[in-house]
């Protein structure tokens, strides 16, 4: 699909790593304009040059560093590293004004991935609004998508939980988790990302204990029909 | 089946509950003896009345005042409205020592169901963990199990996860999962409970925005053979 100049432009801050990557990858096949951000502008264009080039039908990947890049943007998807969490966030804070933060970060401990551990705010979701302020809206999703099903154009056997401060905050990003192929639920609350972003841990856990490197979760028993 | 003497006795603490009484109808079903604990010696007896009755070929359960239900059992099930969790668990700590506690309690706020709190100790396992003492062994399951599927004799399309203090108290209570005809995994420590316990929350969210009662989780991309 080539480009829709209807739908929103993405940033994708951390768009460099493998998850940011293959999100922005999807988005780019479903007409978005995605722009990838880096600290480095250098890195941000070559993964832009990157996805161009794996982009059959061209598509459009541009790279910045990351305050251009949300500030070009009107939906900002987060996928870094914990570590790095809180300092990018209040980098970018001067461009967020009236954007949706789309959070997918994870707050592995380092050595004790299979042991869930969340940051005072609660989660890493929760932490981020409290950085971007009261009347900021975040949502957080894609935490338990690995990163090597997004580069395949395969159907994806695990659905996404969408939590936000909003009803109109996970609706938008259940939108951007259908455009990426995947299947997303309105799981409630900012609050409960404790539980999407946990579960991760959960499903690194079950990968080691079952021998597989591929667990996900489906919502059962009910329908979006 | 009829009773088996080299299973385990377990005690369902609140087995007067919907919860506690549907476990409690699977695991006797499976030839286990089992005991309602009950603050109420009256209503514990009722309840194992009422299962006697439900189950065709006899079973074994009785019903006794928690802590001498306690005393009586090898494993104790714990199934109790949050807010006589702890109370509860300081009433039967005496009758604890050696044994398992497989917490099944979801710490639900009043009123706001759909939003994940946790207690501080983490998750209301883990408090159940300090109350009972560091030595203790401590699991949790059971928490997305939706009563109304223990009394049916179809298969129930949601899995269990299953988190505790060591890699036997989880395999103690896996078996105890597949008893009552269910699919557990074991899900890591016991502080992941959080994400077990939080997810009641997430699916309680889903039943009412995609209007159903019935949405439970699927572990997919792993094998249990």
């Amino acid at each position: 699909m080539s480009l829709d100049a209807d739908l929103p432009v993405i940033a994708v801050i951390g768009g460099t790593g493998k998850e940011g990557k293959g999100l922005a990858y999807r988005w780019s096949q479903a007409g978005y304009r995605v722009i990838i951000g880096s600290r480095s502008a250098e890195k941000a264009a070559a993964t832009a040059e990157e996805l161009q080039q794996l982009l059959a039908s061209g598509g459009a990947a541009s790279g910045m560093p990351n305050l251009e890049a949300a500030t070009m943007s009107t939906v900002v998807v987060l996928t870094v590293p914990y570590e790095a969490h809180s300092e990018i966030l209040k980098s970018i804070r001067p461009a967020m004004h009236g954007k949706l933060l789309l959070d997918a970060t994870v707050p592995l401990q380092a050595g004790k991935p299979t042991r869930v551990l969340m940051p005072a705010a609660g989660s890493a979701a929760q932490e981020a609004r409290r950085i971007l302020g009261e009347g900021s809206e975040v949502a957080a999703a894609f935490h338990t998508i690995s990163h090597d099903h997004l580069f395949k154009n395969d159907p994806i056997d695990c659905d996404v939980l969408v939590t936000g401060t909003s009803s109109e905050a996970r609706a938008q990003a259940l939108r951007l988790v259908t455009a990426a192929g995947l299947r997303g639920w309105d799981s409630g609350p900012l609050e409960n990302s404790s539980v999407s972003e946990g579960l991760t841990s959960v499903l690194i856990h079950i990968n080691k204990k079952y021998g597989t490197r591929h667990a996900g979760i489906r919502i059962t028993g009910a329908d979006q029909d």
